[in-house]
C-alpha cells in the first residue's frame, strides 16, 4: 500500500509515518494559514507556536526542570563537540572524556584545541566493544566537565545508565543516537546534545538541553553563534534557524508522547532489541560484536561467518525490502539500526529474513 | 485552488509551487526507492545523486569554473560572519568592510573577535538608505579580504554590481538576499555565502562558493566545522549535513535553470520590482525609502503618511490574503519581499491592493 521498504538506516533514519503524512500537508499549507511551514517567517505567530509547542513537549518528555533551557541549534553534534569545550574548558584546565568509540574520539580532538583532556576510561583496548565500568574509569582531580557517548553507533554500545561523574562535576552528553529512547535523570546532566536525525527527525537540527547556570559561565570569548547563552535568550533564534527541523523535531515530541512518553518508547525499543538479539543469541550463523553487557538497543552490530556471506547478506536483504543493514565501513559487519521511530514489524521481519538466510546458508 | 495565499515574508520566503509538490512526493518515497528524503543515509547512492546534481546545477548556474568549491553548510550566514575572519583574518591584520546595515554590523562585530576591521564605507549616515559608491569608499592598504552585503533586507538597498576592491583583495559577499536573482562574475569573488531562506529554499543551509586557492589558507587553527578545507573534501558531509537543505536547494537551483536561468530570474525580478516602484513613484500616498539609485529589487521598503494608516494598511493586506508586508521592527513601515520565488501576479495584486487602499484613503 505504502510503497515503502523497511529502512535499518544508522542515520538519517526511519521517522513515523504519522509524522510523514502531516508534514507533507504542512509543506503546502500550515495550519489552514496559505502558507506552508517551510515559508513562514521564524518570527511570526504560526512559528512562534510551532517553537513554543517544540519546547513544551520536549520539557514534558524528559520532565526537565525550569533550571534547564531546551535549544534548537544547527551544526549536529560536530559543532556541539567544539562548543562545550569553547565554552566550558579553559586554557589549562582539564576535561574528562570516557572514550567509547570514534565518535568520541572527534569530540575528544575537538577539545583538544581548547584546554587538556583527559581519557578517563577507554574500551579501545577491546576495539569499543563494551561499555567501561566505574572500576575502570580513573577521573581527574577537578575536570572542567565530564563527557561521555551514551550510544555508540558503530560500535553498538550502550551506556545503561549515566557514568557515576565524581560529585559536583558537570556530565556532558553527546546523546544524538539514543535520545528519548527511554527514560531519564535530567538533573544528573549539565549538557546533553543530540543531532536529530537519530530519533528525534530530520538532519540539520540539534537539540541542546542545558542547565541554565552554565549559560553564561563561558570561560571565553567566542563566536556568537557558539553563545548558548544568545541561542536562549533569543529562543533559539537569534539566528534564523532550520523551521522545518524544529517542526518535524516537535511532531515527533508529539509522536513519542502519544506513544506512551519515554517508557513507552524504552519498552517498544527493548522488546525490538531482544526479538534481535534473543534470534543472534541462539543462532550458529551469526553472532554479535558488543559484549553482552553494553548491548545497544539502538544499533545491533552483528557478523556473519565470512565476509562473503556478510556481503550476500546484506545484498539479500536489500533485495527483499530490508534497506540499510551495512555495518560502518570502519568496522564492517552488519547493523540493524532500530531507532525510536523504527516499526517492531520491522524487526519480526529481520528475524525471518536471517532465519532463512541461516536455514539455505547454515 | 490552492488555498495558498501571496506571501511577501522577507524569509524564510515563498518557495515555487512545483518544487512544494515535488518534496510532499519524496518526503514519502524518494525516487521510488520506498524511503523519504528525509530518512536516507546522508552517504548512501541516493543522497549522493542529490548532493551531486545540486553541485552541479549550482556550477551551471552561476557560471563557476573549476577553480571554485560548492559548499553545502548549516549554521546560516551568521555562521558565516565569524568563519571567515576565523579562516581569514588574521589576528594584528586588517579586514575592509562596507557597512551597508544591520547584516553588515553583524559581521562587523564577528571579524573584531579575530582582528582589525577597517569599515572602508558606510551609509550610516542616512539611516542605510543608499549603497555608498566608489568615491565613498576608501580601502585600507592591505585588506585580509573586503567584505560587502550585496542586498540589505531591512533597508531595501542592493548592490547594482559588486563592488571595486582593490585588485588582488580578496573579495567576500554575504549574498543571502540576492543569491542567483541575476547572472554575476564568480572569478571576481573569493568567497560568496548565502543563507538559503530567500532565494534558495528552506532555512537552515548555507550554500558557500569559495575560490579554491582559498580553501586551505586559514590563518588559525579552528574547529573542524570552521574548516573550509575539510567540508569541501568530504563533500559537504564531514558530519551530517541538513539533506533535506540540500535537496530543496537542488530543486530550486533546477527550477532556476527552466526558468531561464539566471538571466530569465533578472528578467523577471526587475519587471516584478518595477510594476511596484513605478506605482509607488506616481503615488501621493506612498514613498520609498531607498535612494532611487540604490533600490532593491528583493525588499522593497515604502512608508505612508502615518503609522496609523501603515498599521491599516497591513492589517488590511493581510486580511485581503497579501501577506508579510510589516517592515522590519527597527525600521518600521512596510516591506514587500519579492525574492525569485515570489510570482509576478503577486506584484500586479500588491499594486491593485495599493491603488485601492489610496483611493479609500487618499
Amino acid at each position: 500500500m505504502s510503497n515503502r521498504i523497511l529502512n535499518f538506516s544508522p542515520g538519517p533514519a526511519a521517522l513515523p509515518e504519522e509524522v510523514l503524512e502531516q508534514a507533507r500537508a504542512d509543506i503546502w499549507n500550515l495550519d489552514g494559514s496559505g502558507i506552508g511551514v517551510l515559508e513562514h517567517s521564524h518570527r511570526g505567530k504560526a512559528i512562534d507556536r510551532i517553537f513554543d509547542e517544540a519546547q513544551a513537549d520536549c520539557r514534558e518528555l524528559l520532565g526537565l526542570p525550569e533550571s534547564y533551557a531546551v535549544l534548537f541549534l544547527q551544526g549536529g553534534a560536530s559543532t556541539q563537540f567544539a562548543m562545550v569545550p569553547a565554552n566550558f574548558l579553559p586554557e589549562g584546565g582539564t576535561a574528562d572524556y570516557l572514550n567509547t568509540g570514534a565518535w568520541s574520539k572527534k569530540a575528544i580532538a575537538e577539545a583538544k584545541l581548547y584546554g587538556g583532556v583527559h581519557e578517563a576510561a577507554s574500551s579501545a583496548d577491546s576495539n569499543f566493544s563494551y561499555i567501561p565500568n566505574r572500576d575502570q574509569t580513573s577521573y581527574s582531580a577537578e575536570p572542567a566537565y565530564v563527557h561521555f557517548t551514551s550510544n555508540n553507533t558503530i560500535f553498538g554500545t550502550q551506556f545503561v545508565t549515566e557514568p557515576e561523574a565524581p560529585s559536583g562535576s558537570v556530565l556532558v552528553c553527546d546523546m544524538s543516537s539514543d535520545v528519548c529512547s527511554r527514560p531519564l535523570d535530567p538533573t544528573r546532566y549539565g549538557v546533553i546534545y543530540a543531532g536529530a536525525q537519530k530519533n528525534l527527525g530530520p538532519s540539520g537540527l540539534t537539540l541542546v538541553v542545558i542547565r541554565r547556570d552554565l549559560l553564561d559561565k563561558a570561560v571565553r570569548e567566542v563566536p556568537s553563534m557558539f553563545r548558548y547563552h544568545l541561542h536562549e535568550s533569543n529562543g533559539s533564534r537569534y539566528n534564523t534557524p532550520s523551521v522545518f527541523g524544529v517542526y518535524m523535531v516537535g511532531r515527533v515530541f508529539r509522536w513519542i508522547l502519544d506513544s506512551g512518553g519515554l517508557s513507552g518508547m524504552a519498552e517498544r525499543n527493548a522488546a525490538k532489541a531482544k526479538l534481535i538479539y534473543d534470534y543472534i543469541d541462539g543462532s550458529s550463523a551469526f553472532y554479535g560484536t558488543a559484549r553482552a553487557d553494553s548491548r545497544s538497543l539502538m544499533n545491533i552490530t552483528f557478523r556473519a561467518p565470512t565476509e562473503d556471506l556478510e556481503k550476500k547478506f546484506i545484498a539479500e536483504a536489500e533485495s527483499e525490502g530490508l534497506s540499510g543493514l551495512k555495518g560502518h565501513r570502519s568496522v564492517g559487519g552488519m547493523r540493524a539500526s532500530i531507532y525510536n521511530a523504527f516499526p517492531p514489524v520491522g524487526c519480526e521481519a529481520l528475524v525471518q529474513f536471517m532465519k532463512h538466510f541461516e536455514s539455505r546458508n547454515g
